[in-house]
């Protein structure tokens, strides 16, 4: 598959034409942003590691029945994917309050809650990707009712399939953001990566955070920490 | 009946005990905040008008089968009520885009969105009452899915009721806020207000703002935009 002209740059990847219309290339950088991209930065490697940390999270969730833009890791950076019109939603799942809802809520880091949180915010920049409800999804024209029904039973279940996935690698699972788009047939696909800058992952005995946090913070140790996380997973697909 | 001791002083009413432990006299203040208590003063009369209003209009909701917490109107200023416990939410309906909502997503005042939009605010000053979904709620234990079924239901009907009823005198229902208490028997209750304070009300033909917005924005001739609500709504009563 041959990667034509860019269609997009972001923060943290390029989205390449292919000749065919219905498949992406998707290019990982080492860039990094924090704070709506206040801060700037990059992490050595990290575009070669989230390309496969995601892919091999990927594969996990296909294998358990969940549908995905995934097609085929191309190589160390490069992975072909379905095309979709991306939903300017961002879906979080948070098993424990932490980062921005902590703050929000003046919780700590760390607090448990009743059941898992799952909250949609506005995919547009200029407005800081705020935090919306259902009704101002469907009001301003984001997505149906029915679209937003499906969103929420796939990352119910991604939240089920990852909290058992990373437990199992020593990690608990505090929380993640995912995206999902339509395909050409109107179908709801769970798109773009899952990896630590994704999600906040934290080692299951010492605490330690294996995440962007450590990026957003001046933590230091951030390459190893990507390192970590793929380490373990890929410890598991064997 | 009678006025035992104040059992809560907010910014615009008190709240009295009575002789009877299931029902309050709520008394109406002539004292006016703004953007969460930074900005004070006091709109004369205020207290009369919003008391008298607030009853006219629960007993329009009252007389097409919305249950609320009034019980009577005792003098110019205070109302006997069902005591309730009030659920933490502040239950926004938005029929267009105004205030804060304007704010948030930088849209016009004024906006026309695809369907009415009802939002749940965390009532807490520390917090400034943040937008929270159902899943904010429900986690951490604000109120149950069955109470937020209950409180959506209502809020739906009441706004149905309530855009007739502006409709009628001539006014446009941009948005409102209301607050549910739980009864003594676990039953959800529409209680506090619903005045001027609460809504945006907008004349449908000059689209002249006759509510606290005037207070907010400093546009003068506050007191006279709520006697003309008043004055709207008791031709209505006749
Ligand atoms: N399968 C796909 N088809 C089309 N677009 C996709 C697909 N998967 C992800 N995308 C989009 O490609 C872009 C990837 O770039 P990146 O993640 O760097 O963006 P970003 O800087 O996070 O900005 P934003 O997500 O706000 O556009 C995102 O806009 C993402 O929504
Ligand atoms: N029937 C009722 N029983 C008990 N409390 C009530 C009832 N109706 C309203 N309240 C509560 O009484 C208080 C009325 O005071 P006021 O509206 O001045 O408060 P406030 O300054 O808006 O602050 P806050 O609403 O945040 O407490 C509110 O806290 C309201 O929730
Ligand atoms: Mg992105
Ligand atoms: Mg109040």
């Amino acid at each position: 598959m041959e990667k034509l002209e860019m269609i997009y740059e972001g923060k943290a990847k390029q989205i390449y034409r292919t000749d065919d219309e219905n498949l992406v290339i998707i290019h990982y950088k080492d860039d990094a942003t924090a704070g709506n991209g206040e801060k700037r930065g990059t992490i050595e490697n990290k575009g070669v590691l989230n390309n496969k940390i995601s892919n091999m999270i990927y594969r996990y969730l296909m294998k358990h029945g969940i549908q995905t833009h995934l097609v085929e890791e191309l190589n160390d950076r490069d992975s072909l994917c379905t095309k979709v019109d991306i939903v300017p939603l961002e879906v979080i799942v948070r098993n424990l309050v932490a980062g921005s809802a902590a703050a929000r809520y003046k919780m700590e880091e760390g607090t448990k809650v009743l059941t898992p949180i799952m909250e949609i915010c506005w995919k547009d920049d200029n407005l800081g990707d705020p935090l919306i409800n259902d009704y101002h999804a469907i009001a301003f024209g984001l997505a149906t009712r029915e679209e937003l029904d499906e969103i929420y039973a796939q990352t119910l279940k991604i939240n089920d399939l990852m909290l058992k996935m990373w437990d199992e690698m020593g990690i608990q699972l505090v929380d993640f953001k995912i995206e999902f788009g339509r395909t050409k047939e109107g179908q709801i696909l769970l798109a773009d990566e899952i990896s630590p800058d994704t999600c906040r992952l934290w080692d299951k005995h010492t605490g330690e955070k294996l995440d962007k946090d450590r990026f957003r913070r001046d933590m230091g140790n951030v390459e190893e920490a990507y390192k970590e996380i793929f380490s373990r997973l890929e410890k598991k697909e064997d």
